[in-house]
């Protein structure tokens, strides 16, 4: 396949004008002071159907000739991109199918069916939903749109470049997320044309056991293509992993007011964790927003514990009547705030006459958790420190 | 005091031009899909420092003399406008102190601080902090910036009435959150003169006993001057509960990809609930986003179990080797996500033979719910069904 040139993303831009948003730049008070460097961030989190994949779908259905539109398209994608090509397909009023592994959360199917595609759900992985969907294709003749190796699609996703090199002509540094791969080598070719002395580093989300944070379903791995050109534009590639993208995550959503996925956060935890080198300033793509409510609460809890605003400690008290109205007297007059409290009455550990309490308590940041602990150690209490 | 005129506003406007973000608006298709009307939401929490107050606190700022800007500026807020008086008084080479309850947060204390605001700390309340403040400017000669009862704020807050009326020619109703009220007067007075035809509608958070959503210290009642002005130049005010703001947060977060604060989610939720009236077309404005993420994660979970992505069952289970193990092979089996399991081996109506067990699962709506706790009870589980 051949990459886009500059000159194919322009066209590109004119293509998508009508239906993909300039998505805005802001400038983070709170990020530069962390970071040490003035730091910028493309919000494309608030990008139409929630990700930059809408500016590569809509590229790609308005290429397609008149028998192609009429036969449709399809994408097996449970994420950004299933979204995007629905709501892209419907701007154009073409039918779209969206494969979906069987365990796609219903708010991801929903948003999907939503936009006017059908949704099939079938296979018990993403690479399942994929051979279902190619084998549909084969069968019907509607066009496979893949997320990423794709030059048309690239091409889509690479005006953001043409934006970032408009709205920050003065950045040195950018900062891009690298999933597929698709959205950085497209941003990269159209930065290295019009802006030739930028730095250009892509940031990997490293790869757990679980896995969880990053994405739960979608492949995260460069294609033959994209990989092809981002060895030739990017200046680096770092990687961070899970809890580094938490504490992104966390810090994005309070400081910022801003929404984003695990990816996505990788951008933005490179630079807080001084991985992108020196920079005067630097631009942080935010490519997508869209992550899982219930695994949003598990990243804050994590990020807030480790930032001292969770402290959860496990102790021992006379198992008698008052002796837990004491232990949470001391809580109280240390202005921590309880929100769960457990007994435990077995364990080896535990002596007859005593009962072990687990509390979890609000705190104000790492000096109040030190000082509750030392205001109970004190007063006798033994203690286990456990987040 | 005197109202503040358009005149005023549009001052105001040229003050703050340098210093304060025109926010972006955005059209919402999920909302619109729910409400039933086309609604665009205009983003004020991407305002610096996160919300409306800035305006206000950078045109009052601006107004000083010179001897009042050596002397200093003082507030009394342990929220936005201490945030925004930091803020405005740092751009302006200005002293600011800010005085705040002694249980503030921290990450509001430091936010303040980290603005250049000098904090003080003290007071069980915010009418103790106000006096403390009140106090200090008596000794010092330090200008006390009140929060919503003065013109200059006012015609601040309503420079975004300016805005409104240049972005949304079209638009009928504007839907705006009332909190000390300096926000809807301001905007309406704009509003009025520049679009007399629209229909303007005040939303208050309800106050519960607990009083926690909308927001946990700051005062929420319009003072003298803001009410006349509301009396004036609403509509309507309506008023929405806890319930109803907890479910517009949750909402905005997943859809909308923004993080609003409690009182601020009033403008959607009182669109969610029908309580604005018909329209075409409607403008809820979001005023901040410095929600305590603590108390976001309990909204969610709120939200969320509201929403069937959480299922939380009681059962019980007999005491010996194996008799979880079969439960949770069921749930899994349902494609039920276990998040917490919870022993509960005391209780009168516990036979002494078996165990309570408490599960938390995430599930994908409520029919998933439904179709869990279905098979569970086809298996002889006797089931309480707690959230």
């Amino acid at each position: 396949m051949d990459r886009p040139t500059l000159r194919d993303i322009e066209a590109a831009r004119d293509r998508i004008a009508a239906n993909a948003r300039v998505t805005p730049v802001y400038g983070s008070e709170s990020l530069s002071r962390l970071v040490g460097c003035t730091v910028y961030l493309k919000a494309e989190n608030l990008q139409r159907t929630g990700s930059f994949k809408v500016r590569g779908a809509v590229n790609k259905l308005s290429t397609l000739g008149d028998e192609q539109r009429r036969a449709g398209v399809l994408a097996a994608s449970a994420g950004n991109h299933g979204q995007a090509v629905a709501w892209a397909a419907r701007q154009l009023g073409i039918k779209a199918t969206v494969f979906m592994p069987q365990d796609a959360p219903m708010a991801k199917v929903d948003a999907t069916r939503n936009y006017g595609a059908e949704t099939v759900l079938a296979g018990a992985g993403f690479d399942e939903a994929v051979a279902l969907a190619a084998a549909h294709s084969q069968e019907t003749g509607a066009t496979f749109v893949h997320a990423f190796e794709d030059p048309v699609v690239i091409a889509g996703q690479g005006t953001i470049g043409l934006e970032l090199a408009a709205e920050l002509p003065d950045v040195e540094t950018f900062v891009l997320p690298i999933g597929g791969g698709g959205l950085a080598a497209g941003i990269s070719i159209a930065l290295r044309e019009l802006r030739p002395g930028v730095r250009i580093v892509g940031v990997q989300a490293g790869k757990t056991a679980a896995g969880t944070i990053a994405d739960g379903i979608a492949v995260k791995y460069p294609g033959t293509l994209t990989m092809s050109i981002l060895d030739d534009v990017l200046d680096d590639i770092v990687h961070v992993d899970d809890e580094e993208i938490a504490e992104a995550i966390t810090l994005l959503l309070e400081r910022v007011k801003l929404v984003v996925e695990g990816a996505v956060a990788a951008s933005v935890a490179a630079l807080l964790r001084g991985k992108v080198g020196r920079a005067k300033n630097a631009c942080a793509l935010l490519s997508g927003g869209n992550i899982d409510p219930t695994l949003l609460i598990t990243v804050m809890r994590h990020g807030l514990t480790a930032a001292g605003r969770y402290l959860v400690i496990r102790t021992r008290i006379p198992d008698r009547p008052g002796g837990l109205v004491e232990l949470l007297e001391l809580v109280a007059a240390e202005r921590g705030n309880v929100v769960s409290v457990e007994h435990h009455r077995e364990g080896m550990a535990i002596h007859l006459a005593e009962t072990e309490v687990e509390l979890t308590v609000v705190t104000r940041d790492e000096d109040h958790c030190e000082a509750l602990c030392a205001a109970l150690g004190d007063r006798g209490y033994a203690l286990d420190r456990l987040g």
